[in-house]
Order: structure tokens, then C-alpha cells, then sequence
């Protein structure tokens, strides 16, 4: 493996989808192609900490029987060969689990989260596990944002955005539950997925079975996002009750929105000039190209939507709160009681805070989670859509906070 | 500890709440209410064959904690100090998980099970984990029906059922998917007492977050199985998402029903005689107090979701199939892919054929349940309920099997 210096610009971001071509005519090959992913983390990995485990001997072996499928004409699936990273919060039986704590990723799990299970079946290799902060609420990981590393890659998907945007694999698999993959997307100026709840089987997440959970996918294209997304709902299946992401194994063509309702309620004021100059460019280009744009305070129904924006951000953070009693507030109770220190101060403070949310405010967040959902619904329609920025400027300095979820509270 | 002969009829069932007052006065403990349980599970046990584990020095520990709580006034729960038994499909830190496969008992977990941190912070005592059929639904633990031996106890919560009908504790914890804790609560003679779908927390029921899945509470009495149920779903919280049970701390007072409709739908034809003649003796004791018994049947909108019954039956076993694919069917491959047979034959023939179900069927499934309930709803209102029969007859001669699960099929 080559030493080569880190330049976070060198290579551009990766794509897998435009190699399978190549890998079926025998041009390039899936061993080739993670050999190029391997000498980019030996290189990147250094300065970018996005990784909490790897497995790179593993991957290589993974790599040369994909290989050989190709070669043979049967590869597993659209993804077959795809190295790529896989949030530390999903179990595997071959490596270790952390949460972003030490004190939980000393053993490999017993069993394969659902979507790993897929991702093998269909030959993807996981390289890595990647790095999120403790417990998902607590400090930090190490990771930074490839772009300066000064700056924070976001979180809690920190890991998954920053391999991807460092280009040491083309995709890597996050979770959002309150922005966890929208924004860390932002910030590392990589595409984030998240199709809607339960289209992604998130059985052994390692959680707490908790609603406001998702599973997504980071990646350098959109056309990777789409097969890796689309390859999981079908491979894992939807979540128990979900209703599955349907469309085309080939990414589909694009589809001109009709309408794009402005939604951007608490979070505008907040937002830098320079975001908002860079939205309302990209929002202008659209309109140029026939999209109407509509401001969501010029419409009625959508300026009371975006009036109640408030309470159901409101109400997801108490759901979010109480639905994290178990296993994770479980967990940290139990260190606490037995006096063993094996969390951050700062991750315990965050986390016992969660249980002042009572049975009773959990039913009330649950009923004005309904009615905003269903008011969005009765809004939405063919080819209407609302739009919102995804964060409220670029990844703010340091390490020790993951920046503002503003945008992505109320979904 | 007494080697008494073991006679199933000898104690009568267990009450728990009825002992309550005697802890707080003095007069009973909950220590000499175990020893009373442990003498009876000596005697019985050896016939009944109820548990895949116990944890009794750990239990009188437990009841000793319980009884000092009681002494100095302070009871952490209405359940403190009851023994009871526990599901092995249920996570402990104390004791092995087996889902009634000897492969996967072998460790104890990492973590409680939601309701077990919530027996535990109430200072309830569980004092073994109950038998259940292979993965639940393999082929039957060696547990015996208490009032027959030569009958099964039915399944898939056989030592739940069994336990509590044996009187070696007043209350065990159970399941149900697919009738799994009321035909055995029939088959045995004790309450069968599950609430709605998501009114208590499975996290850690160690299965597949299947919507079908559901925690409920066999008991000796309806006073037990209300305060115990009642607890867990405050304790431990509704699952996420869920409604929880609502009611007073106490067993509420009887409400006496407006309407009764009876809903029959495929499983009276197979019904035996005997089962019929107590079954319409106990609508026909209620008719003569004064409610209104209608059949499904004389009354068209009811007439119709009858005649729906059939449909619903097979979505909801296409469901419970589709849905079981991570992680029992997942085990059950890697267990065939590796040779390893650990799992018996049955258990394998019957898990792997569930892979059969496929995506757009479990859609379809799905959305027919949507339908049927929601016509369900519909037509129950303020004092009007449907019944059903809990099974076809008294419990099946033979341990191979554990029963038709012909009326409960549709929930």
C-alpha cells in the first residue's frame, strides 16, 4: 500500500454504479476497485478518524469473490463488489458494536443486523464501521469534515458522511432520527437518502425500536444512493409494518416537480446569508427551468403548516426522549448506579435528562406528530413537494458539537 | 424443602394482590410467599416440566429485599415481592435466552428486556424463564397440561400457561402472535389477559419487531393479570408508538357490556360439542344479567366481517411468516449454510418455508389487515364487543402439538 499524502480534493467522490460495466466487460474488477478504496483510507483515514473499526483483510477476500462473479456473469446484485461503510450502531457478527462507546464495542454481536444480512447476500463488502457520537447524544467522535478539518462532519452519522466525502468508499449506511444523515450529508457536501419511516428494515440497529428512527444511505452519486437504498428495502425488506421503497433497480429517470413549497419556518432566521444565497440561487435555477416555486407564508394552508412547525418539533424531541429509555437510558443507569464510569459525564447528563419526559407528554408528542403528519399529507400531492434547507450554513468550526438539526425536526 | 407428592388440584390457582395487605400488616411476607412458590415448584416442576430455567437463591434474595420494603412502608410497585415466570424469549442479565432452542441458550444477554427493568425497579421476583416450542414454533418444550399430563399445555407461551395452572407462581409472563397466550390460557384454566398491540414494550423479546407480537400476562386471577399488566405498561412504557393501557392502579370496578356480538367465522365447524355447550352456557348465564347477545351472523355489517375473517386469517399468517425473516430465519440458514444442526428438522422445514412469502404478498397482507381493522373499529362502539372462542375444545391429547389457533388468527 502506497503512503501517499492526504489531499482532500485529489480524487473527487467516488462512484460505484458507472464500474459495473467495466467489472462485467473484465476492464476493472471489484478487487481493483477496493485496492483503490484501501490505498485512499491508508491515506485519508489518518486525518479523517472516520472509521471506529475496520475489516480490511476481509474485505479483500469479500472483493476477489465478487470478482469472480463478475467473471463468471452472475454477480449477487446491483451492489455486488460495492465496498462501503456501515454506522457503528448496526450489529454484525464479525466485528465489534461500539455506539460510539467503548464500553459497548468490546465483543462482536451474536447475530447480523437485518440490512448487513442483505448487504452480504447481495455481495457488498463493509469495510469499515463508522464513527458516530457516544451513544449517538454524547461527545463526538474523533471524525472530522474533509473539507477543513477544523470543522465538524456533523452528526450522528459523522463517520458515515465523512468517509464518503473523503472518497474512501462510494457509499456508507447512516440513520437519521432528528437530521443524523441530512445534515452530516450537508456539511460534507455528500448526497444523504433517507426515504421515508420504515421503508428499511432497521432490525438490529442496536436501538430502542424507536419510531423517529430511519435507515439511509451517504453517497458520492445519486445513482448510488438510489441502488444501495433500493437494494436494502428489497434485500432486508421494509421495517415490520413499513411500506417498502418502491421503483426501478436502475436508478429512475429524473421526474420535473410541478410545485416546490418554500418551508423554512424556526430554522431561517438562523441561517447564514451565504446559505441563504446559495438555496435561493439553487431554488432561482429550478424556476428557470419551469419548476414553480412557492413560498410556504403565501399559501394559507401551508403558512398554518409551517405555523406549527414549532409544536411538532417540539413534539419529536419528546418522542425521540422517550423512546431512547430503553436500552440506551437503561444502559447509562446501570453504569451509574454501579459507579463504573464507562460513559462521558457529558452523555450521562444528556441522556438521564431524557427520562423527565413522562408516559403522559410522550402520548400527547405522539398525538401532534399525527395531526402535523396528516396535515402534510393532505397537502402534498402529484408533484407537489415541500423543500427545506438542509442546515443552516455551512459545518460550523470545531470538534465538540455536531451543529443545528433546525431543519429536520418535525418529520 | 418438603418432598411432597405432586397433585395437580392440591392448592387451587395463586392470588397475589389478595396478600398484599398481609405483607403490609405483618401477618405474610413476601419472603414466605416464594418459600410457598418454591415449595410448590419442588413438588410440581418434575411433572409439569414449565421451565427452561430458574434463578431460585437469586429469587428468595430477591423476596428477602421485597420483604423489608414492605416492613419499613415502603413497597416500590404494586407487584413488589410477586414471583412469577418469565418468557425465554425475554433478554435477562441474570439468566440464558432461548427462544426453547438449547443453541441459543447459552449466555446470558447484555441487557434487560424492557418489562424485565421494569419487574425489577417494582421489585418483582422472576424466578425462571418459561418453555416455549422451538424458535416458538418448532416443535413443543416437554411441558405438560397440570390438569392432564397427556395433553399439551398449548403454545407458543406452553410454561407461562403451565406454571401458573400448576400454582407454582401466581402470574407469568407471556406472547402473542398468533394465539399464542390465550389457547394455552384456555387450555390450562387461568387467565389470558393480552392487551392491544403496543400497549406494552417488547424491546428485547429478542425476535423480529414483528407488528404481530404483542406482551401479555397469564394469571390465576383477573385482579393479577390487571395490576401486573397495568404496571408494565407504566413501568416499561407502551411499545414506541404504541397507545399504552390506560385504568387505575388498582383492578378497576367490572363494567358490565351493552352488547355482546358473537364472532364464530371459520372455527365453530370444528368445534367439539362440549366446547359449544359451555361456551353458549356462559353467553346464555350473561343474557339472563341482562346483556344483549347478538350473533354475527343476524346483523349484516358484522355478518360481513365474518365472512372477511377468512382473508384476514391468511394475511395475518403471511405476515407473522414475512416477518419472521430477521432474525429466526436468518439463524436458521446460517445454521443450515453451516452444517452446524443445531435446530431441529421441523424447526427448519417449518422456518424456511416462511421464506416463500414474498414482498409484494406481505404488502398485500398488510394491507388487507389495514382494511380489516378498520372496519373492526368501525363497528365496536361504546358498550359493544365482539367474542370469540379462546380454542375448538379443551387442550389436544398428545405433547407434539399445541393446538388449532383457529380463532385467533385475525388480530
Amino acid at each position: 500500500m502506497s503512503a501517499e499524502a492526504y489531499d482532500p480534493r485529489a480524487p473527487g467522490l467516488l462512484a460505484f454504479h458507472d464500474s459495473v460495466a467495466g467489472f462485467r466487460a473484465g476492464d476493472d474488477t471489484p478487487a481493483a476497485y477496493l485496492a483503490r478504496c484501501l490505498r485512499r483510507i491508508a491515506a485519508a483515514e489518518p486525518c479523517v478518524k472516520a472509521f471506529a473499526s475496520t475489516r480490511l483483510d476481509g474485505a479483500m477476500a469479500a472483493a476477489e469473490a465478487a470478482t469472480a462473479r463478475y467473471r463468471d456473469g452472475c454477480p449477487a446484485s446491483p451492489i455486488d463488489g460495492m465496498p462501503l461503510g456501515l454506522k457503528d450502531v448496526f450489529e454484525t457478527r464479525d466485528a465489534p458494536t461500539g455506539r460510539g462507546a467503548r464500553a459497548l464495542g468490546e465483543n462482536p454481536g451474536r447475530r447480523d443486523a437485518a440490512i448487513v444480512q442483505a448487504l452480504r447476500a447481495g455481495g457488498a463488502i463493509v469495510v469499515g464501521k463508522t464513527a458516530l457520537p457516544e451513544l449517538g447524544f454524547g461527545p463526538p467522535a474523533a471524525t472530522t469534515n474533509p473539507w477543513d478539518q477544523a470543522r465538524t462532519p456533523g452528526g450522528s452519522s459523522s463517520g458515515s458522511a465523512a468517509a464518503v466525502a473523503a472518497s474512501m468508499v462510494p457509499v456508507a449506511i447512516g440513520t437519521q432520527g432528528k437530521g443524523s444523515l441530512t445534515r452530516p450529508a450537508s456539511y460534507c457536501g455528500v448526497y444523504g437518502f433517507k426515504p421515508g419511516h420504515g421503508t428499511i428494515h432497521r432490525g438490529g440497529d442496536g436501538g430502542s425500536q424507536a419510531t423517529i428512527t430511519h435507515v439511509g444511505v451517504l453517497a458520492g452519486t445519486l445513482e448510488d444512493a438510489w441502488i444501495t437504498a433500493r437494494f436494502l428495502s428489497h434485500g432486508a425488506g421494509p421495517h415490520p409494518g413499513g411500506p417498502g421503497l418502491e421503483g426501478p433497480e436502475a436508478p429512475p429517470a429524473p421526474v420535473k416537480p410541478g410545485v416546490l413549497v418554500r418551508m423554512e419556518a424556526a430554522g431561517w432566521e438562523g441561517t447564514g446569508e451565504s446559505a441563504k444565497a446559495a438555496y435561493q440561487g439553487q431554488l432561482a435555477r429550478l424556476a428557470r427551468r419551469g419548476v414553480t416555486i412557492v413560498r410556504a407564508g403565501d399559501d394559507p394552508p401551508w403558512a398554518a403548516l409551517e405555523a406549527a412547525h414549532g409544536a411538532a418539533a417540539q413534539a419529536l424531541s419528546a418522542i425521540a426522549d422517550y423512546e431512547s429509555r430503553w436500552p440506551l437510558v437503561m444502559v447509562l443507569e446501570r453504569d451509574r448506579d454501579e459507579g463504573t464510569g464507562a460513559f462521558h459525564a457529558l452523555t450521562h447528563e444528556r441522556g438521564l435528562a431524557r427520562l423527565a419526559v413522562s408516559r403522559e407528554d410522550y402520548a400527547r408528542a405522539l398525538r401532534t406528530r399525527w395531526r402535523y403528519r396528516k396535515r402534510l399529507a393532505a397537502l402534498e400531492g402529484d408533484g407537489v413537494f415541500a423543500v427545506t434547507p438542509a442546515a443552516t450554513g455551512p459545518a460550523p468550526r470545531g470538534l465538540d458539537a455536531t451543529g443545528s438539526a433546525v431543519y429536520q425536526w418535525a418529520s
